[in-house]
C-alpha cells in the first residue's frame, strides 16, 4: 500500500510499508507532535525556509523542545529526497515530542522521534483549477485560539477531521470552520479569501487560523501589485455575498471555489478574474523562487 | 524501556519494545483514535461493560464505525490479561480509524487497528489519599462542546498536555480547565468534585467534560447513601470557596485536594471528613464488584 513512499524514522529510510513507529511515541498517544507539509518540482523544495520557521513556531505554541537542529532537518529532508530520486514530490515532516512511559507530562520525554515522508506528488485535477471546489460551512467550530490554538499545525487534527467527515456527508468537497464568534476561520486543510468589488478578503490571525505559507505568499504578491486587500474579521455572510471566493495551500496552490453552501459563485475560470490573475501571478512567484533556490536535491 | 508492557496489536500479542505501529495510522497522523483506561486488581477486570459503553460512546461522537464487535474487543483484553499474567495490571484499549493514504477524509479508511496495553498497575502513594494534590486552574481552556468534545475520550490530548505542562511550570501536580463561559469543567485526565456545606457538587456534562465511570459510580454512592449531590454549572470561585475538593479517576480512584492555587482546604484526610466518607463508600463498592464479576482471567 506504501510501496512508493520513502520515510526517514529517526535517520534511518525505509519503504512505507515498513515505516513503524512505537505504540509508546506521545505523536500516537496524544497527537503531541507538530508536522510540515510541502512538495518540490525539478528536484528543488518549496519555501523550505519558510516552512522550517513555521516549524518553529509551531513549535513554540506547544512548548516543545526541538532536539535537532535545523541544519540536521535539513539534511536528513533532503537525504530522503534524493534517496527517492522523485523530482516532483509530496513532503511531509513530521516531530513528536519523543516516547515515555505513557504519562500526559511533556517534561518526561527526552528525545523527538521525527519522520519524514517522502512520495510522489498526487496531481490534482486540472479541472479543479478550472472549474472549481465545492465548499459548506461546518457546524463543528474551529478549536478556539485559547484551547488548542490553531496556530500550531500539530498532530490534533480531530477537529478538522470531523469538519470534513461532514461536508462529505453533503457531497461537498471539502469545509470551512468559523469560531466561537461566530467569524469565518479557515478550511480544513487551507485559509480561504473571497473577493468583493474587486478588493481581496481573508479572515486575519485572530479569527483563529493556521498562518498558511501561501497565505503569506498571496499577502506578499497583492503587495507588489498593488492589489487591494482586507485582512479583518469575516463572518460567514461576507463570504456568501463575495465575487469569487478561493483557498490556498501549499500542495494545492490557489484553487477556486464555485459554491459554498447554497452561493453559487461561477461554473468558471473565466466567470473569476481576480482569482484568474492570482493563479498566474503565484506560479510566476514560484517559477522565480525555483530558479534562485539553493534546496536542490538532484 | 517497555519490556513489562504486553501489547496486543490487531490480535498479535508482543512486549512493549516490539509493539510499533505504521507511521500512516491515521491514530498517529491525525490523533484520530478513541482509547479508554481501566485496571485490574486479583486477576479481575474493573468495570468493563461501563468502559465498553463508553468507548462506543466516544465512537459515536467522532463518528468512527467499529470494525470490532464487543465480543472480540472483550476476547482479545482478557487475552492479553491472561498472557501478562499480572493479577493487577494497568489495561489501555486504543481504537484507531486505521490505516490509509495520507488525506483527512475519515471515509477512506476500512479496517480499525486496535491496540491493547497491559502493564504493572503503578501505585500511587499512599501519601496522596492521605495528604492530597495540589492543583492549578488553568489559562488554557477546555475544548469547546462545539469543536472537540471532551465527551469522546479521543487520542487528541494536546489540550490536556497543555495544561499539565502549565501546571507543572506552577510545581502543582495538576490542573483543572474551565470552558469559554468561564465554568470549571475537569482536570487534564479526571472528574473533579467540591464539598461545600456537607453537600457534594460536581459540574454537569453540558459544562463540556467526560463523562467518568468513577464519576458515574460516585453519583450513584450518593444516592445510594443519601448524600446530597447538586450536579450543576460552577465557577472557579465556587470550587475556591468550598470546604473540601477531590478527584474521581478511574486509576486513581477518589484522591483529595489539599490546595487550588492559594486556597488551602486542610492537610490531612482527617480534615474532609466527606472524602473520608466516599473513598470508604468506593471502596466497598469495589470490593462488591470484584466478587461478582464474570471479568475474571487468571
Amino acid at each position: 500500500m506504501f510501496t512508493e513512499h520513502f520515510v526517514n524514522i529517526n535517520g534511518d529510510i525505509v519503504l512505507g510499508d515498513k515505516a513503524q513507529i512505537s505504540i509508546f511515541d506521545r505523536g500516537f498517544l496524544f497527537g503531541d507532535s507538530i508536522y510540515e507539509v510541502t512538495y518540490s518540482e525539478n528536484g528543488a523544495v518549496l519555501f523550505l525556509d519558510e516552512h522550517l520557521d513555521r516549524l518553529y513556531q509551531s513549535a513554540m505554541y506547544i512548548d516543545l523542545e526541538l532536539t535537532l537542529t535545523r541544519d540536521q532537518l535539513k539534511k536528513e529532508l533532503l537525504r530522503t529526497l534524493k534517496a527517492s530520486t522523485y523530482p516532483r514530490a509530496y513532503i511531509r515532516l513530521i516531530i513528536t515530542r519523543g516516547t515515555n512511559e505513557i504519562n500526559l507530562d511533556p517534561t518526561l520525554s527526552q528525545e523527538n522521534n521525527f519522520i519524514i515522508i517522502v512520495k510522489p506528488l498526487p496531481e490534482y485535477p486540472e479541472a479543479l483549477y478550472k472549474k472549481g471546489l465545492f465548499l459548506t460551512i461546518s457546524s463543528i467550530e474551529r478549536n478556539s485560539i485559547k484551547s488548542t490554538n490553531p496556530r500550531a499545525k500539530s498532530g490534533n487534527y480531530l477537529n478538522n477531521v470531523m469538519a470534513l467527515n461532514e461536508a462529505k456527508k453533503k457531497n461537498a468537497d471539502d469545509a470551512i470552520m468559523v469560531n466561537s464568534n461566530g467569524n469565518v476561520t479557515e478550511g480544513t486543510t487551507f485559509n480561504i479569501w473571497f473577493v468583493k468589488d474587486s478588493i481581496l478578503h481573508t479572515p486575519s490571525l485572530n479569527s483563529g487560523l493556521l498562518k498558511g505559507i501561501t497565505r503569506d505568499k498571496v499577502i506578499n504578491i497583492c503587495e507588489v501589485n498593488n492589489l487591494t486587500l482586507r485582512v479583518d474579521t469575516f463572518s460567514p455572510s461576507d463570504f456568501l455575498d463575495a465575487d469569487e471566493m478561493f483557498i490556498s495551500s501549499s500542495t494545492k496552490g490557489i484553487m477556486p471555489v464555485y459554491k459554498l453552501d447554497d452561493k453559487v459563485f461561477g461554473s468558471d475560470i473565466k466567470d473569476w478574474p481576480m482569482i484568474d490573475q492570482l493563479i498566474k501571478l503565484y506560479s510566476n512567484y514560484k517559477t522565480k523562487y525555483q530558479q534562485n533556490t539553493k534546496y536542490k536535491y538532484l
